[in-house]
């Protein structure tokens, strides 16, 4: 046998050996985790795992230097940590794939998460009540599952650009939803603001801005109403994720997941819609999956095909921005479909508009825009 | 009426008088393209714009900078450029409608970019006869169309992985295609291979790492074999689109495009799949876009639901990686499908795959990889 | 003379009319900023830039397309909002040149902004009163400008993860600043916490995950305390400035900002510092702006050059992490300096350590951990 | 005991063990690179890692699953091939501690990687004899250590770019060179090209896009002439790194490595000044780095700030672009200081410009361009 075959047959051996303790620690933790007969992140400890590498580096004879073991162990840990989590005894709630209850999350009466996809269509910001009820006569007489969003809080980049109608606008979305018999999901962007949002709407969206605050994830936790969540433009699946943890964790689990395209350096969209983000967080939770495609694209022009691109991917739902008068918009008109272009959109995209599509209720000069804050 | 207004009805009549001048300015720019008589860039002069901007902004007297001046400037003339283009006098060939003849670009006997979507399917790597001859046994009995991909030279990060069979591997390449009645796609990495490469494929594939690679592409321009040219995984819409031009302006017009996945921060995915570059480019130009799942998105378990994306967005064509035994393959097996898995995948997409499925062609162990550099 | 020749001077003759009339509208522009009386963003009104457009597209008659005449005018608008700023007529805040008063920002007794540089350093997280008063004495005993940073409130991607001692902390932090006359930076992660954490602290941290936060950073604005403003791991420059001026805008002129890096597609640092986004902002806006190189990279091995590159480029501080045990941090322990490693960068770095480098004021092992939350 | 404390001790013997035999296994793995008795690459068998996981997860008890086994094991692959590179007897040839000769890598007389920075100096392209000889007198006359840089053959996204005088320029940079005793450095396209361009400049230079290009690596491997390696624009240092071992492995050991910055989301700057890869890269490797700081930051401003940090964070030289004549310049005029804007930029940073400030060498209005392709 040559020298080489011979340390190769050795190598194999001590492999074999690792294996076999990596199956009995495997089977420790999972005692582990019955022991403290705990569902959750409870078993979950960082500070032990540091503590573990600092005794198992703290005297190395080598040949292996320090962070080389670690990286072994880290791996080692995340395993397990998987582990627990796969025997549904330990984990994040965000794992298990009983959170949606038979027939879909309900926003209002709309079921997100059952068979059928849902449209959540809006104006981007509250402007005016003709405005809202334009939309929403339009959208009340669409015979498939509608969701009315419209933002009356605003987080604006610029301080100066519009900031919405706040509980103004909260009012007039309100009005707009009983009168057409319309769910609605709205943004709340402070823990402050929440008590007074939630009054107002079906569903709670928290935005790409604020998906990373961690406060505010907190305090929807604790309330009994559905959560949009959407992934923040600059946020990894993993992190997505978490932050639906917090909410879930915290007691709602009436969540919501929404892509709406990440930040990367192609300027030709306004973000790039990460249409693998779809099956992958229905891969990794059992949550409903919706599509932001407005903002994911910013153009109108690639509406259709990304529409058909999310539904295909396993979406179950889209949202689409559609304003009476997109070009009087007070917020991002550029993205924004008309009425008519909408009714168009959704029907190629396979729901029917019903009575919608014949329009009409919609006058085309009544939106006074006098005594608005910034005209 | 306030001095307020008033400024404002003065700066609206400046708008209207800017917007004659821009009017006017836009036929002459035409009587200028039709003057020359020219099709193509010959009308694009940068360093007139140059020249311009230079004596535009010599004598200035206020209140703008000579950088917002020539702001200005620079959008006034890449819309003259666009506007040129429009008019199909000047501009660039990949914007030309009439690029993609009746029924689609012959790769073989196989039209791509007509009414029935193309699947390029097969290793990786080209790496024994029989491997080959697994694989396309099993294509040749699919009743769609069908393009064999596979490497004999491979663009790999490390100078110690396996490289490809090279001139072997064309041969082998060849011999499969010829004996199962196969059209073939083949990656050609550099001029001095070009001739070699050409005389065994039917089409040639620029890869995305020479998307950029300029001599390389103008050398392609001047054969008659069509090109499958990927998107630089850094690469612009707009970059690979002038990168398509370089292949047109040489005289090939026989060009498709493969949208491959952008790098980006998320790490879950080998890639970003950039789902919405596929309309934007059947928008930007008439060339066919084909979708590489297999890379765009480096794991199996999400081909299926990003493939269906990429053909509800538009493609007209897929390339999926597929290997009889990829746990054996020397290079990319994590992303490879085994043919079975691969059978699957594709009559879950809607395709036929005839007597393909029934396999069997392929023994079990015969993959002798005595012999071979790298075992 | 040629044909072209012709159409190119008639071009030449048109530029020149454009020129004029911009020139014409600048002066329009800037009167209507004097005849408002106003200092900031009240001149700028995005919806009549929208009702411009709209007019002058309303009617065209070619042969430019609307969307081009958009871009025309929108740049117009873009310069003259430029040209409001550069009159100091109008536009942001923080454009001011004016924003730092003679000497620097006073963060206690320390100032930031003046001629040397400043020291924020200190742990990730406050975890015991023995870990504070280790770092405490340090910082104390050295001769420079020092601030002393750690977090009470942690915002952390895992709901699972150590969240910091909160109102605890707040008061170990407080009693450690005082017993050491140190001054000190904490973070504030939303508006319901703030006075609590403005109560300990001499200045006030935004964090990147919250610079997009525009409640807190409205909160802040109100409040007469400096603050940190951290930029967003993927926030444009622009983005960076515009979060400033929601602090400035609302009264508060004591502000700061951190590079700190952002997030890219490279793995070998945690993220990618920005070195450049230093002298960019300096540029742009009279604040001070500091490097916080621990979060930047991620790693320690990068840290000397990194913060040299950091001073070269302008900066008018570091932010660097220490820990007494860092292998014990409950966060981060990775990236954070032992006290005698730190002591060792900053000498490097020509801080003089005065007493601080003799160390042997926190005892080898009474980090008593017993009790705490996690362990 | 409790439960809880009992099975944490055996999962500390059990990770002891694991460690052992880690340590056991990292022995023998060195003693076959020893017995190999190879130096290089020939030891790294990625098709023996794959036989080996599949032996491992083959026949899996539990309860981990193949994928959490395998990524272990591939961990502990990645530290025993570490190990190997660490013990000199086997390994990338790139991580050599001692690759540059005493002094520094020769090009032409003058040594980069030695004790002082050199400057990479002169304009984007070769455009006349007058242009190149107002540079050549100019950096001829500076005391410093400097080569010239200038293109020949441009790579060019848009077909109809400028594309370089091509063997006219090199003609004409060897004459400046020649005139004024300096020494070259000048982009290399491809192979074909090749040989021309090494018998005309003393430095070959592969560009950003080139990077990957591994055809063209290896040519140049096979030639005794330095070779300054640019990162591509989106790769990561660990290719980076893999390219230079493409020239290194290949026989040629003159390698200088160049950032110049990578395409990320922020628009403010052409590219990303990623200056933490200079120290990382002088960590990884013994070659020396330089920055491109004009194609980094795309920008004349920020030119000064980011060579201090480039110089301070180690960097053995600097590339900045300059031009008599920046606004006539056939490419990339807005990032080219002129020669007068040049000498005060490289005082400022501590280089002496000697007799070179003076100028008047250069012609005030001779560039004569009448002839040239493009105007």
């Amino acid at each position: 046998m040559s020298p080489l075959r011979d340390l190769r047959d050795r190598i194999d051996e001590v492999n074999e050996q690792i294996l076999d303790l990596l199956s009995a620690r495997g089977e420790i933790v999972l005692e582990i985790a019955r022991d403290k007969g705990v569902r959750g992140l409870d078993g979950y400890d960082p500070s032990r795992e540091e503590r573990m590498l600092a005794e198992l580096t703290s005297d190395l004879r080598g040949p292996f230097a320090a962070a080389q073991i670690r990286d072994v162990f880290r791996t080692i840990f995340r395993i397990s940590l998987e582990l627990q989590d796969v025997e549904h005894q330990a984990g994040l709630h965000v794992r298990r794939r009983d959170l949606v209850p038979e027939g879909g999350i309900l926003v209002g009466a709309v079921p997100v998460g059952g068979p059928e996809p849902v449209l959540f269509a809006g104006p981007c910001s509250v402007e005016t009540p003709e405005q809202m009820d334009a939309v929403g006569a339009y959208l009340a007489a669409m015979p498939g599952l509608v969701v009315l969003r419209a933002g009356a809080f605003k987080p604006r980049t610029n301080p100066a650009s519009f900031q919405g109608l706040r509980e103004k606008g909260l009012r007039i979305l309100k009005d707009t939803a009983d009168r057409h018999g319309l769910a609605t999901v709205t943004e709340v962007l402070d823990v402050a603001t929440l008590p007074i949002v939630a009054e107002h709407t079906d569903m709670l969206q928290i935005g790409a801005r604020n998906m990373y605050n961690t406060e505010l994830l907190k305090a929807v936790s604790r309330l009994d109403k559905p959560v949009l969540l959407k992934r923040g433009f600059m946020a990894t699946i993993q992190e997505w994720l978490l932050s639906a943890e917090y909410i879930l964790s915290g007691g709602n689990e009436s969540v919501v997941l929404c892509e709406r395209g990440i930040r990367t350096f192609e300027p030709s969209t306004r973000n790039t819609f990460d249409v693998a983000a779809i099956p992958l967080m229905k891969g990794e939770t059992s949550l409903p999956v919706i599509a932001d495609v407005s903002h994911a694209l910013g153009r109108k022009d690639l509406l259709l095909p990304c529409s058909r691109a999310a539904l295909a991917a396993g979406a179950d739902g889209l949202m689409i921005e559609t304003h009476p008068t997109p070009d009087q918009a007070l917020s991002d008109g550029f993205q924004q479909l008309d009425l008519s272009d909408f009714g168009e959109l959704v029907q190629q995209l396979g729901w029917s508009v019903g009575d919608a599509g014949t329009g009409g209720r919609f006058p085309a000069e009544p939106l006074v825009r006098a005594g608005r804050k910034l005209s």
